[in-house]
């Protein structure tokens, strides 16, 4: 089979060489080199536009990342081609790691004596629990799920928003979101932004978290209405927001953001795909279409994830 | 019996109502009021000089803290009697949290990208995997013991030092510090402050950890020889060091260390005894007294802790 690796945010020569090595029986181009259209599998991690026009034989278009929203908006995107998301074990035990390290940021007030080590303040604030501290994680897909049963060995008490209703041990699982977020004093968002999330952390939501709380978002930024953010982060209400994504990225030099004393600011980094975890994913991907079958993770058009 | 409360760095006012609750048989005095020198069981955090003085029926001293350096090092400290150190399972807690988020604040450069941020720079640094890495935890008592182990279950290559022969489960346990540092990229130091132990973090041991690594001392100020640490941070061997503990304290407000980009530095906050969790075991140890039998933890003079 012929694979077109078409992507501007992973680089071609560090990947094809990996995937070569897994399916020596495959033939890998890199963008612009379509092979005349004759590709059967196309990779993709934010595609150059028209990347995937011209494809007639094209049977899968596989994302190197879990978020598919880029590809899902393309509106050049070859219609019935399925698109698998990438389930990376390395990429779920990176968002566990910054969803705990932000957590524990928080809760153990580490922002906060940041600013105390610029004044060359020795002052100290009232230590809590994680027992007296309720953490919010929203979506409990295969990130969210096994984040909010982490969070939850760490003694935090741990209620998950999902859209359908699910079961996790020890966890709060309801499908309303505002009960989430008042039983929660930090809450993190791990949701895919589709037409029904987008939008969906404003005043009215967040103003829900309790007192003294703060948001993570390690998903995208089209979830964050943000000047209701500001204005929570500016009232006092929310003592600290973690922002990993943004519309546009890179955030422009000349955001406010950047400054906001109450935001720390990453530069989309809460999780990489990790190629030495996620290359054999992606060669059984490869595999399935090979052998006609559906791959496992394709995006349900109608949910947009 | 007759209890005194003698800390400078806990408040009776917090404590004695707790403890009376938990003891109403007991009576409890706080220091100056020593009950005319008639006092079975005295509770202390830093005490007060000569507060231990001129107490003949002195049957135990209670520390609020694990650490008791500064009990031990008293010249006034009546002899013969045992003194406790406090086992206070919030305080455990407590102490696992900040081990754990600053292995995760240095493994996933978040130090780094708050400098970043500071810049207004979107850029990125290589994401590693938690096996990539090698954490050396310095002291493997009930505190050290059991972050080996929180840090192990989260995917990291844990090496621990000990100086009796000590065994964990997926941990590699040894008494030759120069190993567990040679195998280490993050270095937690948990020990007790002894004359052994004192200065023992030099340059001879620093620049044994791993390139890029980093220090975090959650233990004693003595444990860190500072201008050795500072050189090995400004030659760039070291990437951070997170100092919670310092000699003197507070860390004075012109010492250089507040602004060295190098350093986070924290007002000894790593693990706050934990009322909650700790008024319970207090109350245990003065009923063994009572009892005629002693108290579990105590410390052995001839090991300094």
């Amino acid at each position: 089979m012929n694979v077109l690796f078409a992507s501007t945010g992973e680089k071609p020569e560090f990947w094809v060489p990996l995937l070569q090595k897994l399916l020596p029986a495959e033939r890998f181009f890199a963008w612009p080199d379509n092979n005349s259209g004759d590709i059967d599998v196309a990779i993709v991690a934010t595609h150059p536009r028209g990347a995937l026009a011209g494809l007639p034989r094209l049977k899968l278009i596989q994302s190197l990342w879990m978020g598919v929203d880029n590809i899902v908006a393309d509106p050049d995107l070859p219609r019935g081609v399925p698109v698998a998301r990438l389930i990376d074990p390395g990429m779920v035990a990176a968002m566990g790691e910054t969803v705990i390290a932000h957590v524990l940021d928080w809760h153990r007030h580490f922002w906060c004596y940041r600013g105390f080590q610029a004044q060359k303040l020795w002052k100290r604030r009232r230590q809590y629990l994680a027992s007296d501290r309720g953490v919010g994680i929203l979506g409990l897909g295969e990130l969210g799920g096994g984040i909010a049963l982490k969070v939850r060995a760490m003694g935090f008490n741990v209620a998950g928003w999902s859209r359908r209703p699910k079961q996790l041990p020890g966890v709060f699982c309801s499908t309303d979101l505002d009960e989430v977020l008042s039983r929660s004093d930090a809450v993190a968002c791990l949701l895919p932004l589709t037409p029904h999330t987008r939008g969906i952390l404003n005043k009215d939501r967040l103003q829900r978290i309790r007192k003294d709380g703060c948001l993570i978002n390690v998903a995208r930024g089209g979830h964050v209405v943000i000047p209701d953010l500001l204005a929570l982060l500016d009232s006092g209400h929310l003592a600290h927001a973690y922002l990993d994504a943004f519309e546009p990225e890179p955030l422009p030099a000349d955001s406010p953001l950047w400054a906001h004393p109450g935001l720390t600011i990453t530069p989309h980094i809460a999780a990489l795909t990790e190629p030495r975890t996620s290359a054999g994913k992606l060669a059984e991907n490869i595999e399935c279409i090979r052998r006609g079958e559906m791959p496992p993770n394709t995006v349900d058009f109608a949910a947009g994830y």
